[in-house]
């Protein structure tokens, strides 16, 4: 079961399952900690940025921060992905059938989605 | 306060001059409002992603949450930018001299790093 | 004229009197052959790619080398956009009236292409 | 010839075997001939641009080309990849050991370094 909603997995709406299959399989609670790290890092670079707009900070320095976080955001989805290669899709081989194209299509499409920002 | 903005932006050479330009013919003061409030809205995307990660939520989700911060902070600077072209760089040709040289090599490796992230 | 039609310059519709314009104000001409040797290194590293694909190498390594012209095509794109900047937008600042709010207007919606992709 | 593909690729340690393995598991020389339909076009344009330029086209019409082939350069990329973890990476999961983190760490670099551009 948690293998089937794995497998269609399209979004929130199977939320729980994807949970129980994210704790079973899925590798990444186990860098969970460095994970919220990351982001509060983050959400404090963008507290940073309203600071400089703010105080009239010049412009090219505002971009600098923001390219600053964006690279960031780039590799912690960066980290995840691999993460989510190594475990679920991984797994989703070792199960055989359908579920590995399934997997690799929708791991595929959320890199499509990362490439165009 | 010029010199506290002109204190936090890297390029510290041209700090007090770039503020009093800021406040005197740059325009994003206006916008200033506008813009704390995208800032706001991608700050409250990133603590959804903490609590994303917090409750195991599917990495696939997640990512695509990433994606839409990510989209977020370019169209902040994509504005940000035009603004400065509009403000900055038009007045540097009126000054007219090498100014227009320097704010547009500026400008361009400022999109560059835009580009690279 | 050659100011009307570069202020309104929306696409090739325009494009004679849009080539005058290059040819009095615009600079990018005079590096016209340092970008012509730039495109045919990018032409040469595609059809690199396709002898890559016919040999059946590695798709990491051809990745590797798609990720080389990507970046060579935004390197040309970004030196192109500064040449702009400095001509066409500097240009038009020194015109005043209407036609820097068409120019940056339009700058910007380039550079957002290029962040797109 | 074998290893002539091997030459041509960067990571020549694993040439040999990768090839092999390419031509025996891995899918992406079934779409061969799609693959190189994709990349004359790509070449087309390249072509296309270096006319533009040849012309004083207008940078702003030079430059909604470009994006137009960046576009086309990361699909083919996506593509390739997507091939590359159905066939490749669920392979070596299936193969068990440590091959699944050698080649799910290779394909993680090897997207970094799109997103990277």
């Amino acid at each position: 079961m948690t293998t089937e909603a794995g497998a269609t997995a399209p979004s929130e709406d199977t939320g729980t399952v994807v949970t129980d299959h994210d704790r079973g399989i899925h590798g990444y609670h186990h860098q969970k900690d460095e994970h919220l790290k990351r982001l509060r890092r983050i959400e404090g670079q963008i507290r940073g940025l309203q600071r400089m707009v703010d105080e009239d900070v010049y412009c090219i320095d505002i971009l600098t921060q923001v390219s600053a976080s964006t690279k960031a955001l780039q590799s912690f989805a960066l980290q995840l992905l691999e993460e989510h290669l190594r475990h679920c899709v991984a797994d989703a081989a070792l199960k055989g059938g359908s579920e590995i194209d399934a997997k690799v299509e929708e791991a595929s499409k959320a890199i499509g989605r990362l490439l165009r920002t």
